[in-house]
Protein backbone atom coordinates (compact mmCIF):
# COMPACT_ATOMS: atom_id res chain seq x y z
CA UNK A 1 0.00 0.00 0.00
CA UNK A 2 1.79 3.02 -1.00
CA UNK A 3 1.49 6.14 1.38
CA UNK A 4 -0.67 8.46 -1.37
CA UNK A 5 -3.07 6.64 -0.29
CA UNK A 6 -2.72 6.57 3.56
CA UNK A 7 -4.76 10.40 4.12
CA UNK A 8 -6.47 9.57 7.32
CA UNK A 9 -6.08 10.49 10.57
CA UNK A 10 -4.94 6.88 12.15
CA UNK A 11 -2.13 7.02 9.73
CA UNK A 12 -0.89 10.45 10.76
CA UNK A 13 -1.07 9.31 13.99
CA UNK A 14 1.44 6.62 13.18
CA UNK A 15 3.88 9.15 11.87
CA UNK A 16 3.50 11.20 14.88
CA UNK A 17 4.13 7.99 17.12
CA UNK A 18 7.38 7.19 15.29
CA UNK A 19 8.78 10.54 15.96
CA UNK A 20 7.59 10.63 19.36
CA UNK A 21 9.98 7.59 20.21
CA UNK A 22 13.16 8.30 17.41
CA UNK A 23 12.47 12.16 17.51
CA UNK A 24 15.34 13.80 18.37
CA UNK A 25 18.37 15.22 17.35
CA UNK A 26 20.80 12.04 18.47
CA UNK A 27 18.56 9.06 18.42
CA UNK A 28 18.89 7.81 15.11
CA UNK A 29 22.34 8.65 15.36
CA UNK A 30 22.75 6.52 18.25
CA UNK A 31 20.48 3.45 17.08
CA UNK A 32 22.23 3.32 13.39
CA UNK A 33 25.81 3.05 15.70
CA UNK A 34 23.93 0.29 17.44
CA UNK A 35 22.77 -1.32 14.01
CA UNK A 36 26.03 -2.98 13.44
CA UNK A 37 26.69 -4.43 16.93
CA UNK A 38 26.85 -3.23 20.87
CA UNK A 39 29.03 -0.25 21.91
CA UNK A 40 30.16 0.63 25.12
CA UNK A 41 29.63 3.78 26.36
CA UNK A 42 32.88 5.50 25.78
CA UNK A 43 32.52 4.28 22.05
CA UNK A 44 28.94 5.86 21.39
CA UNK A 45 30.67 9.38 23.22
CA UNK A 46 33.20 9.10 20.08
CA UNK A 47 30.85 8.49 17.80
CA UNK A 48 28.35 10.66 18.87
CA UNK A 49 30.89 13.30 19.42
CA UNK A 50 28.60 16.47 19.06
CA UNK A 51 26.05 15.85 21.47
CA UNK A 52 26.89 17.24 24.69
CA UNK A 53 27.59 14.26 27.74
CA UNK A 54 23.81 15.49 29.41
CA UNK A 55 21.74 14.98 25.57
CA UNK A 56 23.46 11.46 24.90
CA UNK A 57 23.08 10.28 28.38
CA UNK A 58 19.19 11.31 28.54
CA UNK A 59 18.67 10.22 24.66
CA UNK A 60 20.47 6.28 25.98
CA UNK A 61 18.10 6.46 28.96
CA UNK A 62 14.58 7.43 27.13
CA UNK A 63 15.25 4.54 24.48
CA UNK A 64 16.11 1.99 27.23
CA UNK A 65 12.54 2.93 28.56
CA UNK A 66 11.18 2.69 25.63
CA UNK A 67 12.65 -1.00 24.91
CA UNK A 68 14.49 0.01 22.08
CA UNK A 69 17.92 -1.01 23.72
CA UNK A 70 19.21 -2.75 26.65
CA UNK A 71 21.83 -1.42 28.88
CA UNK A 72 24.32 -3.88 30.92
CA UNK A 73 26.61 -3.42 33.33
CA UNK A 74 29.67 -5.58 34.32
CA UNK A 75 30.76 -5.68 37.41
CA UNK A 76 34.65 -5.15 36.46
CA UNK A 77 36.98 -2.54 37.56
CA UNK A 78 36.67 -0.14 36.31
CA UNK A 79 32.65 -1.04 35.48
CA UNK A 80 32.20 -1.45 32.02
CA UNK A 81 28.64 -0.57 30.68
CA UNK A 82 27.00 -1.68 26.79
CA UNK A 83 24.30 -0.65 25.32
CA UNK A 84 22.61 -2.77 22.35
CA UNK A 85 18.99 -3.07 20.33
CA UNK A 86 16.16 -5.15 21.47
CA UNK A 87 14.47 -7.15 19.26
CA UNK A 88 12.21 -4.08 19.08
CA UNK A 89 14.88 -1.96 18.25
CA UNK A 90 15.91 -3.47 15.37
CA UNK A 91 12.44 -3.18 13.45
CA UNK A 92 13.80 0.31 13.26
CA UNK A 93 16.39 -0.83 10.47
CA UNK A 94 14.49 0.19 7.41
CA UNK A 95 13.75 3.53 9.08
CA UNK A 96 17.62 3.96 9.46
CA UNK A 97 18.88 2.49 6.04
CA UNK A 98 16.55 4.89 4.22
CA UNK A 99 17.51 7.78 6.57
CA UNK A 100 21.20 6.52 5.66
CA UNK A 101 20.60 6.27 2.06
CA UNK A 102 18.78 9.97 2.06
CA UNK A 103 21.78 11.50 3.78
CA UNK A 104 24.37 10.29 1.19
CA UNK A 105 22.22 11.32 -1.93
CA UNK A 106 22.52 14.61 -0.10
CA UNK A 107 25.92 14.75 0.60
CA UNK A 108 26.68 14.61 -3.07
CA UNK A 109 24.37 16.83 -4.31
CA UNK B 1 24.22 -2.98 1.15
CA UNK B 2 23.38 -3.90 4.38
CA UNK B 3 23.35 -0.87 6.96
CA UNK B 4 25.14 -3.42 8.93
CA UNK B 5 28.51 -2.83 6.75
CA UNK B 6 27.78 0.98 7.04
CA UNK B 7 29.93 1.61 10.40
CA UNK B 8 32.11 4.57 8.93
CA UNK B 9 32.67 7.78 9.88
CA UNK B 10 30.79 9.17 6.13
CA UNK B 11 27.27 6.87 6.78
CA UNK B 12 27.08 8.41 10.45
CA UNK B 13 27.53 11.76 8.84
CA UNK B 14 24.68 11.15 6.48
CA UNK B 15 22.20 9.83 9.11
CA UNK B 16 23.29 13.27 11.11
CA UNK B 17 22.35 14.96 7.65
CA UNK B 18 19.04 13.39 7.37
CA UNK B 19 18.01 14.49 11.13
CA UNK B 20 19.59 17.81 10.60
CA UNK B 21 17.22 18.43 7.51
CA UNK B 22 14.00 16.70 8.72
CA UNK B 23 14.68 16.03 12.78
CA UNK B 24 12.47 18.15 14.23
CA UNK B 25 8.78 17.15 15.90
CA UNK B 26 6.21 18.18 13.12
CA UNK B 27 8.62 17.90 9.52
CA UNK B 28 7.88 14.27 9.29
CA UNK B 29 4.03 14.91 9.77
CA UNK B 30 3.91 17.78 7.81
CA UNK B 31 5.54 16.44 5.03
CA UNK B 32 3.46 13.00 5.27
CA UNK B 33 0.58 15.18 4.68
CA UNK B 34 1.85 16.86 1.86
CA UNK B 35 3.17 13.11 -0.09
CA UNK B 36 -0.75 13.00 -0.91
CA UNK B 37 -1.16 16.25 -2.57
CA UNK B 38 -0.75 19.96 -2.10
CA UNK B 39 -2.35 21.17 0.89
CA UNK B 40 -3.58 25.01 1.68
CA UNK B 41 -2.12 26.78 5.33
CA UNK B 42 -5.77 26.09 6.53
CA UNK B 43 -5.40 22.09 5.65
CA UNK B 44 -2.38 21.77 7.58
CA UNK B 45 -2.99 23.63 10.58
CA UNK B 46 -5.97 21.39 11.02
CA UNK B 47 -3.95 18.27 10.26
CA UNK B 48 -1.11 19.32 12.55
CA UNK B 49 -3.03 20.00 15.22
CA UNK B 50 -0.87 19.81 18.27
CA UNK B 51 1.82 22.23 16.98
CA UNK B 52 1.94 25.55 17.64
CA UNK B 53 1.08 28.48 15.14
CA UNK B 54 4.87 29.31 15.49
CA UNK B 55 6.21 25.52 15.23
CA UNK B 56 4.35 25.23 12.21
CA UNK B 57 5.01 28.36 10.22
CA UNK B 58 8.91 27.53 11.73
CA UNK B 59 9.02 24.50 10.20
CA UNK B 60 7.58 25.12 6.50
CA UNK B 61 9.46 28.34 6.20
CA UNK B 62 12.49 25.82 7.22
CA UNK B 63 11.38 22.96 4.66
CA UNK B 64 10.95 25.74 1.78
CA UNK B 65 14.38 26.90 2.43
CA UNK B 66 15.50 23.96 1.96
CA UNK B 67 14.21 23.15 -0.67
CA UNK B 68 11.56 20.34 0.33
CA UNK B 69 8.78 22.42 -0.44
CA UNK B 70 7.60 25.11 -2.04
CA UNK B 71 4.97 28.12 -1.05
CA UNK B 72 2.50 29.68 -3.22
CA UNK B 73 0.93 32.40 -2.86
CA UNK B 74 -2.31 33.06 -5.25
CA UNK B 75 -3.38 36.49 -5.23
CA UNK B 76 -7.00 35.97 -4.73
CA UNK B 77 -9.55 37.91 -1.92
CA UNK B 78 -8.88 36.22 0.57
CA UNK B 79 -5.62 35.63 -0.23
CA UNK B 80 -4.90 31.32 -0.92
CA UNK B 81 -1.23 30.15 0.21
CA UNK B 82 -0.95 26.63 -1.21
CA UNK B 83 2.61 23.87 -0.17
CA UNK B 84 3.51 21.22 -1.94
CA UNK B 85 6.47 19.13 -2.18
CA UNK B 86 9.41 19.95 -4.71
CA UNK B 87 10.77 17.03 -6.56
CA UNK B 88 13.45 16.70 -3.53
CA UNK B 89 10.66 16.56 -1.14
CA UNK B 90 9.42 13.44 -3.22
CA UNK B 91 13.01 11.47 -2.44
CA UNK B 92 11.78 11.45 1.07
CA UNK B 93 8.95 8.93 0.47
CA UNK B 94 11.06 5.80 1.63
CA UNK B 95 11.70 7.40 4.74
CA UNK B 96 8.06 8.41 5.39
CA UNK B 97 6.49 5.46 4.35
CA UNK B 98 8.73 3.42 6.95
CA UNK B 99 8.10 6.08 9.62
CA UNK B 100 4.12 5.48 9.34
CA UNK B 101 4.53 1.53 9.17
CA UNK B 102 6.58 1.26 12.24
CA UNK B 103 4.18 3.28 13.95
CA UNK B 104 1.21 1.66 12.60
CA UNK B 105 2.47 -1.62 14.23
CA UNK B 106 3.79 -0.13 17.79
CA UNK B 107 0.32 1.28 17.58
CA UNK B 108 -1.08 -2.21 17.89
CA UNK B 109 0.93 -4.14 19.83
Amino acid sequence: MSVLSLENEEETCSVEMTVGVIGGKWKPVILFHLMSGEKRYSELRRLVAKASDRMLTRSLRELEQDNLLSRHVFAEVPVRVEYKLTKDGKTLLPILEAMSAWGSKRNIN
